[in-house]
């Protein structure tokens, strides 16, 4: 039986209608993920499943490491096939989990796979996505042409040469416009052990010695316009909570070449250079019309042995929990008041902090410019049933849906374009309840001008896209 | 079609029994507004929509912006004809916010209009307001009395001398009761760069030189003996956080005459000073059967820009997040200490205080008196579906129910007393639901009587209003 | 009419077939209670219902007061008949709150009592619990077998000489297993008056004078033996914050003795002593397989006042509200590096904490074990139909439901058994809802597998019981 049926998620006929008539046929701007952009542009193949679903996705780890499965099943020697049997186990408990949707939607969208995965037929969903694999049809690009993407914004560092953005963007017979984005996360991080490590190589990459805080700010400028030339339209920021310690630029470039030095620096210190670093970078977005998303509420590698033996990002972050965010509004100010904000999309991994998000975004407006700041989509460990209707709910309660930008995949894998699927099923479920129920009108051309909007023609906008998809080749 | 219709928000027919023969009927009491008595003794008549609807209302205001509207059709110049389509146009996009529920039942009630203002009908509504109003039916006195208005409190400065109270007491005409209520912000704030000359005019109006902290409690005795004999119920604080920093009357003192000299106080100082002198007026108001409503955890005036062009409480204000109320049972329980603690409505911006402050109100009781420490109606940018529906599930889940006394407007606007009928369907459509579900039994009498008792008797006796309404004239 | 029927909170077949056929008919383990092991050791009988409903309930006390109603008709000296009455009088207006379902559950399956109890109909139902009562049927070990309980963990102190549960061990005609909880709060709380009083007593209890750190912990493990002999299989501890000042065993052994002295200390010393105490214990703990428990977040005795009159435990306790909780995955951390993590469950009294435990619980994991850091089940004031609701939603959402250990009663009270129906109530209607939504397949046999898991055989296998349930006389 089809457990990913048409209807899926969808209770009523309202939600139905505004699903496949309105939601369905919009393209995807994936405006934020973590995609190689050299898998695009060889157009990599995938040799199985277990490549494709546990390669490098840690959030599949830890439901494996929750269920009392050896690590050699989840990231270790283990052969694909016993990890892929591991994984069907852990996904039978896993009632109520987005990793259990997301797995099924995959299952059916790109391997055609109609049943659900489980502890007793692994074998067959093993057996017919290996035929899948091997008609060769699951390439990098085939899939982002079939899920209907138009235009995604990966995550690059500074000191990238964006090769591949390059190469892609010159062929011609790719129809998807790959943008990067730029994420100076090394450059903000003072504090961290490779610091001096970081900024030499930064600076070796356009020919310049960096021994102070102007000239940082001059190779970060000059990395920018390398980036605007190939079409970037955002930069992205990862931050455990938002700094705010107004410093001038003699204290940042004081910090920065003790930074340099190695010296240990205090609490203060740090904050106060990563308060001058963000309002100088968050000018230069402003200035070149880039939305700035900051990212901020994860306390990470929470277990030193694993991080020891795995590094980062592999499954052992968690919420931090309390006040991360509670410089937002001095911080935002500061730019309004220098009339330098930039369009900002605000994401805390603390779902605690949406209803206080959602009434600081609306503290912060620009006459023509809709939702200028904006609460954006549920994050990370809120990326869930629960936790997108939750936030749809807050920012409708605080705010203005209708100017909503919706939904990204943040995601390393090709296959999560099933995500941008499964949130626009959850909007038209929400707000066909609502007309249902008489909470809004059964006007169906509003609504259906909602859920368009929210699904796309808002990004389009939102990120200045119009013109550069008329002259996507 | 008719939008707000006869069972609107009501989905069984338990709710619409509820409602229907028992919310319905009750009168309002409305014991935290912000209306002018002097509109109410002059009767003020209105001249356009857009006055009632745009001319305060900083809800409105912040989603307009927010669609990126230019200020002109807010706050500025434009023609009134041109701020309603702007707000016409807001409105179709803000599905899932209160305003949409509350500008429906606006038109609906005091204007006749049965449909919903869009972007294409707005010509025709802006026609059919003006009609209404050009009608004369539209006055102050009016609207509350075809609202079954029976009482309102207002919020009045302590130098206030409260002359249209007493010209509403002693017209025999009005039948509703305006109370005074009294809200001594000003002299809580002694951190305000005003802070001496705003003493000083307290001075004046009572004939006294305030120049030390026992000199200021007397004169606002005296205010408070003023407001007393005008029927004053209740005093109302607005705080960011709840003070508690114990400090005696000499160092009251000592802070308060640091103030007057206009000398910088820090943040201990300012702490000591304003839980000093809450603690004194809390007293003052226990011997006087005042209850007393603490509204904390607002961040206010966020955007410097917008502030220095538009002044205070102009829609820039958020929640703060975090800790704001982490001293109110320290704060309560020195006052019940001293056997002098008054009956008490706490109200947080922050809804993740909610359960926090569900069980800090049953540490805190009285014999005789039922449901003395309130946790308050959702307030502000709370004061939706959602969150309301949350607030009465918290209160129910941690506390009684049956003790709660329900809504209030805090409003500045006439029409607002709409939001009574909107809260009172959300509480019958909560009880239907619950009956209907078989968690808590099918019977009338003892549901209608817990809604009677939240939409009305409660309020009478909480507020000790039984005697007064029966004198009305 | 029957209220509390056979389909009690489940609206859908899926759900009752759930229920009825999977979770009923599992047996009850209790793995954390309050029960006295002197009323089971000698078979307690009850003299009327006023004694087991609120001869030590400080949840109805709670209510009552709320009601205004006075202290003579809860904790003082009024007829129990008058006492019934005004707790009728508080559950009529408590719709919504657990107490009223729990109340009219125990009536039903403890008295055999269909209906609700009201302020109409209190006198029958007074007269019908006496019958019961007078009957007497209703003992300890009766309530006991009838409500299928299979085994509990009562709550122990260090010094406690278990002769009940030795009794109870040996006792060949009693088929329940009553096993000891090691709770060493008072070990841990240094900074309490009677600290060196406590120590003393606990020396001699072991025979040994306490003088230093290094006595203490060997005392410590001594009981731990000596708990150990009688089956335990877990420790537990009530803490108002999660400690985490790393400080070695010199540290604690100087703060120790101050301690002793009677000297006053700072909070710094008082986190360092916890922190290393508790990281010690813990290691125990791991050692002999024990599971830890952590209750944190309770802000206790609010009411001055009252805590004069009737002492700890009395209804004057309240969430206390932000971060207490931010140390635990650092406190985690240094375990898992010395790796002498034992299971733990942990549980806020914050229910703002909820998706932040479920993201650090998934930071922590063990090859073989599932779900070795466990969110524990929702507690105290978040023990109700939504809290316990969300609890599970964000579990699910965040980690794998099917690991989770299910509900204990936390109760004094031995009526408190119908509260593993109510929980299990609850899950069934919320897998029955995914199933029916089509959220999860339809497919009875996973959904009843995980039914029965958290109902049972997860706590089993946590626990180590197998064997031991097995040997059970």
């Amino acid at each position: 039986m089809t457990f990913i049926h048409d209807d899926f998620l969808l209770s009523s006929k309202t939600a139905e209608t505004l699903y496949h008539q309105y939601a369905e046929p919009m393209p995807i701007i994936d405006y934020h993920c973590h995609l190689e952009p050299e898998a695009i542009a060889e157009d990599r193949k995938f040799t199985d499943i277990v490549q494709l679903w546990l390669g490098g996705d840690h959030y599949k780890w830890r439901l494996m490491r929750s269920c009392g499965i050896d690590e050699r099943y989840i990231t270790g020697d283990a052969p694909a096939e016993e990890k892929f049997a591991a994984w069907a186990c852990t996904l039978e408990r896993s009632a109520g989990n987005p990793l259990y949707h997301w797995s099924m939607l995959e299952l059916k969208r790109y391997f055609g796979y109609d049943g659900v995965l489980t502890t007793d037929n692994w074998r067959t969903v093993w057996a017919h996505c290996r035929r899948v694999i091997e008609s060769g049809r699951l390439s990098a690009r085939q899939i982002m042409i079939d899920s209907h993407v138009q235009a995604i914004c990966t995550t690059d560092n500074p000191e990238d040469d964006l090769r591949f953005h390059q190469r892609l963007k010159e062929d011609e017979r790719f129809p998807i416009a790959v943008l990067p984005a730029f994420r100076p996360d090394r450059a903000m991080n003072v504090e961290a052990e490779d610091f001096s490590v970081y900024i030499r190589r930064l600076g070796d990459r356009f020919g310049k010695r960096i021994e102070d805080y102007e000239t940082l700010l001059a190779v970060l400028a000059e990395a920018m316009d390398h980036f605007q030339c190939l079409d970037c339209r955002t930069a992205d920021h990862g931050l455990t909570y938002i700094p705010y310690k107004p410093a001038d630029a003699d204290e940042a470039d004081r910090v920065f070449r003790l930074a340099l030095k190695g010296e240990k620096l205090c609490r203060e210190e740090e904050e106060a250079y990563k308060t001058r670093l963000l309002l100088d970078l968050a000018e230069q977005y402003a200035c070149r019309g880039w939305v700035m998303q900051l990212h901020y509420g994860a306390r990470r590698n929470n277990n030193a042995r694993m991080f020891r033996r795995l590094g980062p990002d592999t499954g052992y972050d968690c919420i931090w929990g309390g006040k991360t965010g509670e410089n937002l509004p001095a911080f935002l100010n500061t730019l309004e008041e220098k009339d330098v904000l930039p369009k900002t999309i605000v994401y805390s991994l603390d779902p605690t902090d949406n209803a206080m998000l959602d009434t600081v975004c609306g503290c912060f407006h620009q006459a023509g410019c809709r939702g200028k700041v904006q609460h954006g989509s549920a994050w990370w460990f809120n990326d869930h049933l629960r936790g997108m209707r939750e936030h749809l709910e807050g920012l409708a309660a605080d705010g203005v849906l209708g100017n909503f930008i919706g939904m990204l995949t943040d995601s390393r894998s090709f296959l999560s374009y099933t995500r941008h699927e499964y949130f626009r099923r959850i909007l038209c479920e929400l707000l066909g309840e609502w007309a249902e129920k008489g909470l809004y009108p059964m006007d169906m051309a509003a609504l259906g001008r909602l859920v368009q909007d929210i699904s796309y023609y808002n990004i389009c906008e939102y990120f200045g896209l119009n013109e550069r998809l008329k002259e996507l080749k």
